[in-house]
């Protein structure tokens, strides 16, 4: 699997320089080079859009920006680093003395080497971020400052990802893509999804579920997609932001609003099996867009995976949240972890015992040993047992995992050998999915 | 706060000499009292007047008591400690030898010093109570005793106190008021019951519910309150016992029948916040007038606040519950934890996000910071997303405080800024409060 | 009590040598000889019955079987031992090399002198077990092998013993029968239970319920029993499984499928009173009938009482569970164990307070102390107290005895004088039983 890995670090590594935001081309893009990755649908969203309590703002472009010294010397440059500048800084051009300029700019000073990643969304501002030892060298004086940015009307731009299922039941996998030069936040959790979309498309048949993978800018792209595909929630069976996704640490699932969703409970089943040290957080209302997507009105099934979560490591929302802090190794590990929690969401369906009065003779149906006596308890007999036991329409076979403390593969196969024995049938019927359009646009 | 210390020790002083019981002039004396330091209004109710599966009893006035030895020295003197003669005691004037006497006299040896506190309410007795100390010197030999007690027709006396509030929900605190010369039991739990009158009748502005202080004998007491305020007992929203508030020990709540009440709650949340050493039992049905208030037909949320509960001291109902057993200071924290709790239940909602999908856009409303990035977590700020995202009719601001681990003030000021910003409205609606008469007496 | 221990011991030594399966006269004679200790009713199901998902299989009998040396002697003789013939072998009589007789032998190599116990009851089999010591003494050569059985058209045979009660609901009690020479799994179950139906004729009034006791082989005839009894199961109200019910381990007890069923509850409320060391294991579908009675389509309450349970112990279906390793104490215990849970559940009744509001004046009905002010929280009269307080008709006494943490016989009998005191009235009505046939044979 290690081509895996080296593949999704490969594309961290080329959407890393790239200068995005919420809107506008590096966003734009972002998504190109994904969707040569993987099948996209770009959507493009006018400026001034009423989005549920928002409205889609203008289109925020930046050419160059940078703060000279008297001497014409770029004291502070974005072509170095695109975190410079604050995000969605106004057009500015003047000179300035140090003295005025300083209220302007960003530093860590418990990290004197780090460039911090600031914005300034809705309202209009401007200004510059850079090292403490960069404005600790900065002689008084007067600085040209200039930020050559446009902030005009235009679109916002998300992408989505669709791999059609047997059944209209979805599965949304959500990354923001809004973020600059931050490696593990979130071009970590991007690659991750594109990888899943690959391997689903790579499957020999269709899976159960739908799978819609969304790419969209953080909370106004989410809200933006929300606003717009309203009459397609109903489908959402499950969801997952990815989120941090590349860094060392141990893995992190944090809880639907719901707290016991089908995905949680998944989730909390393979990370407590996988015997890896991992974290299971409660929901709380802040985070990723799972705020948008959990908020009360949508209330939808949607957790959040991460390595570290959000703003737990010293380099989050840091120039330090590059390259080095993501490895092809962590994200294979995230990515496996996924597939491993879909594998189970595809399996996992209640059946009927079609013998439930008494235990069906399992022996002459070749399902059980001829040779009575022996105290022979091992696991495939049981889960056999255990399914049909369970199997009253009202258990999952997580259910039966979970209450026979076997893995759920095992329990799994069990029900599809008693299927094939015609002593199970699954409870519940889905149809093909239709094709839901976009909600109108403003 | 020393004051209300103060002012609560020495109400308990001045009403520590009078001879109580479930009727009669001490009774009346105390209530009398009270009404002299906030506003009372006092019910008589008649002998022979049938209340629930009880009657009414007679009314019971002793006038003096003693023994005199042979030489004519009151050896058991009521004039020194009304706890010497059994409550209720009938009237007697006779000459009997010790031997003979010896089966009237109630001692503690394990305490020698410690004159024990009796009653005979409901069976026509009489007797004495003195201290072990006293009985071992007693000489053998002929003694007059006489009891100048009235046991006749008359009046139950109880007394209330009613603070309207915005709506007719109520809130009862009650204490009882029967005991003799007890200090801790329970001349400070009545003492902090007429400081919290006190103090809503000062408020500014009334409160959200109406409050009902009851200052009634025990148990015959409160079965007469409950058998003539029955139709209005359906108003009655939080509940509390007030009894052994006065004793150096750390504060114990007793739960009301349902467990999970909201007094319950609040009680627990605040007791559980404070930092103070602290107890919370389970509902039992012994103890104070909560007995009555929680039987199965009324079931009615109220739980008993002490500090050292009911049997658990060893100077409990003797001579030993006296003025040096209570203090100020332990009155006045068990005031202030009261008040807080008042505090919480009237500020304790549920409301209707009126943005439920998404979150609302808080910065264009001035209620979040504009600089975007930061990993900015303080508890204000998550306050208000947490009251956001649970406001869906069904959690109330404690459910909020709860689940997000914040403290109760921090979330009802959310609360409060969100509803002024209009995106949250109270869900429940209560009128002002009508008045509902005494239920028509026997 | 010892004379119990002792006949249970001896029903059990009088068992033990007889040829036991699933069907045949080994079967007919034990459960003619239990016919002399209780009132049972023999059941004769044909050959070919159709039962749920199974079919009464052919009845089959063993008059003798060896196998033979070139000297002529029984180096394996079902005289001996009748675990030494697979259960349900076909006839058979040839002679054979060692070699070629190799994989029809059975042993236990970890236990070199004990013989196993197998069974091939639906696929038609022969074989031979023996211990590891007996094979590794056989010499090459020719062997004569001879099994003279027959395997034909018959009945399944099985017992019930009706105890009947003041109502029409049941208690059944099952132990299967069908076990060769084994004297823990399972003569010391029957002999338990036994013993019950003994005690239960003996009492001087009719229990509250109608006790089912059934004596069959295991698996096919609970199958048996299920299905031409399956207009009756709606009566039981509680189960009872008996198996390993004489070895010298703890008390183990496995939970029914439902998890919190009444026989669940008064179970654990026993065995954590008793002070005994115990289990109580959560119920899975491997053991033994309960999985027939706990199938989804039955879903009954029946639980499983053993000591030691199924294969946790190292003599289990071997020659070595035999009559060393029960002994009287312990089916006296196993016994003492079951007839208090029999006294629990006759006992445990749900009541209404007929006076809920406020406590009732338990004083002037003899059932309260008349002397007050004693801290006097005995036990009896806090049983009185929590009865009427929980008597609301959604408490059972079993709910009083766990919420108030008092033995369920303070409770019951707190119950007993209040309701002689008309303070208290039971709230389910029962009806007497009438009589349901055997389901139309086949």
């Amino acid at each position: 699997m290690s081509a895996d890995g080296q593949g999704m670090y490969d594309l961290v590594r080329r959407l890393y320089p790239l200068c995005r935001s919420i809107t506008g081309e590096g966003l734009r893009q972002t998504l190109a080079i994904l969707g040569q990755e993987t099948d996209l649908e770009l959507h493009e969203v006018p400026t001034g859009t009423p989005v549920l309590d928002w409205t889609v703002p203008k289109e925020w472009n930046l050419r160059d920006a940078y703060v000279k010294d008297a001497s014409g010397r770029r004291v502070i440059d974005f072509q170095a680093c695109n975190l410079h500048v604050v995000g969605y800084s106004v057009p500015v051009h003047q000179t300035m003395p140090l003295a005025a300029l300083r209220r302007r700019l960003h530093t860590l000073p418990e990290h004197p080497d780090w460039v911090p990643y600031r914005t300034s969304y809705y309202q209009e501002d401007w200004g510059f971020c850079l090292s403490q030892r960069q404005l600790d060298g900065l002689a008084d004086g007067d600085y040209e400052v200039r930020i050559d940015a446009t902030l005009a009307d235009g679109h916002l731009t998300f992408a989505e990802c669709l791999v059609p299922g047997q059944t209209s039941e979805e599965a949304l996998i959500s990354a923001h893509a809004c973020h600059p030069s931050l490696a593990n936040d979130n071009l970590a959790g991007i690659a991750v999804a594109v990888w899943l979309a690959k391997r689903l498309r790579a499957a020999s048949s269709p899976a159960r579920h739908t799978y819609r993978f969304l790419f969209a800018p953080g909370t106004i792209g989410a809200i933006t997609w929300l606003a717009l595909r309203e009459p397609l929630l109903q489908r959402i069976r499950h969801g997952l932001v990815l989120a941090c996704a590349g860094d060392p640490g141990p893995l992190t699932y944090k809880r639907s609003r719901r707290g016991d969703a089908e995905i949680d409970r998944v989730m909390a089943h393979v990370l407590t099996r996988s015997g890896r040290p991992h974290e299971i957080a409660e929901f709380s209302p802040y985070g990723y867009d799972e705020r948008q997507f959990c908020s009360p009105g949508f209330d939808l099934p949607v957790g959040c995976l991460s390595r570290t979560p959000y703003g737990r490591y010293p380099e989050y929302h840091t120039s330090a949240d590059n390259l080095d802090l993501v490895s092809p190794e962590a994200m294979e590990d995230t990515l496996e972890t996924c597939w491993e929690v879909l594998t189970v969401l595809e399996a996992n369906r209640s059946y009927r015992n079609l013998s439930p009065k008494g235990e069906p003779q399992l022996g002459r149906r070749g399902l059980y040993g001829s040779i009575g006596g022996r105290s022979d308890t091992e696991e495939r007999q049981l889960a056999l047992l255990w399914v049909l036991n369970l199997s009253d329409g009202g258990h999952s076979l997580l259910d039966v995992a979970e209450r026979a403390e076997l893995p759920f593969a095992l329990v799994a196969e069990a029900a599809t050998r008693l299927e094939a024995a015609r002593l199970l049938a699954p409870t519940a019927h889905s149809e093909r999915p239709g094709r839901v359009p976009l909600r109108q646009q403003a």
